[in-house]
């Protein structure tokens, strides 16, 4: 204990930090619950099997496991080969699993189409590095029971809407689906088997360009004639007319013959956003090489985009098996996240005034029964107060103050009858 | 994984309550911040040897302690008698512990007196039970780098008027001084080592009567002489004067010759807290048997009651040697801590006038634009809105919808026109 630090990778958080977080996550609570999603909160911890069961993808490798509780000597040693008998419970890596076993947990309290916020923590033991954490904060909307695109254009039309609260307007999602890629590996002569390796590989296309997608598929193997057929499509040659998100651009992005129901599907959330933006640009992009990493999408999947920062700021999509795999019985669930310590340093500053706050500056000898009177005073009308001791450098503390949020001053003396304190700004 | 519940001992929250929880915690936030105090953030872990050191008392035994990544089978094999040896962090059982972890690794870009809110959840091992969760949220105020009796007041000032804003006005704090229980068990013979079995059992006052402690006091083999005074003391004839808090209260509540410095220190508090409070009847009891279980206070000790409930809401206390233990330096450090899981229920309903919030009933045959354009226009002026699927019985769906806080409803058919929907009120 010679370091007096929070663990590695954790952070503490100042006043300065911790205020403007909260009023971060404040506008985002409150533009979610405009648009008719409600609040709920699981446990940070969940079963250690349930965390464990394949659906959270490479983040549980990545898991804070929780020792189990009572073991004995011959307990520990039994666990040597078979580690997970050390643990019972596990800290949440997303909010995306907690938010299955929930709805499987209380649906019969819940209605039909039920639309979920959750802002919270998670935990992930990642390599330690510029903007990434171990503990961090997602800030998710789900909705579980609407298998219709309607639910993901009313998830895209509220982070939107969010992001623009936040003074973050501009942005854009890029939008996809597993169906399209399904189909399009298909079409090229990929098996199933090779999709998801074909799938990692694919999600490098930004970075290695079409030629090193080609080789990298066929160093793993894949089959000859299939890497062939999808480089030639990567690089043919394509005209693309004025039509930036609809049914002749998402077909003209795609081999020939694309499934109608699922084109429809993206054409559909397309027109449904835009009505809801109103006269503005459309702010989806149809991309039909994006993946998303987790196993367990279904269909539609997008990422959000903004155009101060080349990284994606959130994203989500369709996950219609997962809470089946809880309940026993299918239910559509899809769900857009917002990568918050991701957007929270990009928010400008959302306060235009700042809301009155007083320092009252005091000799040493004044009474606590007279300062705090003073205090009172100023709390009853519901206005911030502080008290500091006057030191030497009255200027130095005042400045202090105002870096702190302070906006006036008065000054105590002993014997100050209540009401007569003079109060004035701060510079 | 057959049953889909949270683990034991931990809660799912619903939206009604989790909304009521968060307007709860919004209030106390609001209030504290008012009083001067700012809020901070720490992680929910700490390293496993901080949480251990001895000072987090009992709590230390019902931690949740968080399994070491990357250990082998040899490591585990060798952990079977160095159970310690598996785990690295834990879960935090308590804010203070923290608290005084972010101080010492924050100090230099704190103020000189610093006054905290944490409002964030512990987790502790607890045996199940009514009221008893193993995730449960605590709600503290701490000043640091104040050794007066004014940061007591100002703490206790805050905390009433918390209550009042939570309409539980009526509380009263009642307080003692670890220094005078240590200089009474003095007075009466006990010796320096007997001294903390001795207040475990003074601990049961109200419990066992003062017979009970006697008795117990001997069967703990404390001197017989000093159990003898002790029990005399307390079951001597006292006329009470009308002087509810003051330095004759004080004094005539304790054994004669009671230190000057604790009484003045005591009697400071109550005049300051009575000054805050206006022409209140005070809300100070002095209980010179109130004990706190913690170890780490080292002066005055306090709790919070209300009438309406037999327990206690709360409570705190000094403890300025523990950032020293981190710190290598004594710093004046006191807090007080309202417990929220047991004020949350208290509270009755915050909102007078629920806001406006609307329901778009809608047929199945509105397409999504025209559904999301109806939407947008309701959101736009901040107002928020759930779509619904019309079915049979629209009754059951208006209640539905006004039990989950909707005030207005609008039935919309495909190609109403944007604006020429008619919005009635919600029964």
């Amino acid at each position: 204990m010679a370091s007096v630090n929070p663990p590695r990778g954790m952070r503490d958080f100042l006043p300065a930090e911790k205020s403007r977080r909260e009023r971060v996550l404040a506008v985002i609570r409150e533009r979610y619950r405009v648009h008719g999603f409600d609040e709920i909160e699981t446990p940070v911890m969940e079963e250690h099997g349930r965390l464990h069961a394949g659906i959270g993808g490479d983040n549980e490798k990545l898991a804070y496991n929780v020792l189990k509780r009572g073991l004995d000597a011959d307990a520990i040693r039994a666990a040597a080969d078979d580690p997970a008998a050390l643990t019972d419970l596990g800290l949440r890596y997303d909010l995306t699993v907690p938010l299955a076993r929930f709805y499987a947990t209380n649906r019969g309290q819940l209605p039909t189409v039920f639309r979920s916020i959750q802002v919270a923590p998670v935990w992930r033991a990642e390599r330690p590095q510029k903007g990434r954490y171990r503990q961090f904060v997602q800030c998710d909307i789900d909705i579980m029971g609407d298998a219709s695109s309607r639910a993901e254009s009313e998830l895209i039309t509220a982070t939107l809407d969010t992001l623009d609260a936040l003074r973050l307007d501009g942005a854009t999602v890029r939008i996809n689906d597993r169906r399209v890629l399904d189909w399009m590996l298909d079409s090229f002569g990929f098996t199933a088997a090779e999709r998801p390796g074909v799938l990692i590989t694919i999600d490098k296309l930004d970075k290695i360009g079409p030629a090193g997608v080609a080789a990298e598929l066929r160093d793993r193997g894949a089959s000859a004639s299939a890497a062939d057929a999808f480089e030639a499509f990567l690089v043919r040659p394509m005209t693309l007319e004025y039509n930036p998100y609809g049914e002749r651009q998402i077909r003209k992005l795609l081999p020939q013959g694309a499934p109608d129901e699922v084109v429809a599907h993206l054409v559909g959330i397309g027109e449904a956003v835009a009505a809801a933006r109103g006269a503005q640009e459309t702010p989806l992009v149809f991309d039909p090489f994006l993946v998303r990493g987790m196993g367990y999408y279904t269909g539609t999947i997008f990422e959000l985009a903004h155009p101060s920062v080349d990284y994606s700021l959130g994203g989500g999509g369709r996950y219609d098996g997962m809470i089946g795999g809880f309940l026993g019985q299918e239910i559509p669930a899809v769900g857009f996240s917002i990568g918050f310590e991701r957007i929270v340093d990009l928010v400008p500053a959302l306060d235009d005034v700042a809301p009155e706050a007083v320092v009252l500056v005091h000799d040493r000898d004044v009474p606590d029964a007279e300062l705090l009177a003073h205090k009172a005073a100023v709390t009853a009308r519901g206005v911030r107060v502080r008290l500091e001791h006057r030191t030497k450098n009255l200027k130095a503390l005042l400045e202090r103050a105002a870096a702190d949020g302070y906006t006036t001053f008065a000054t105590v003396s002993a014997g100050a009858p209540a009401g007569s304190l003079e109060f004035k700004p701060l510079a």
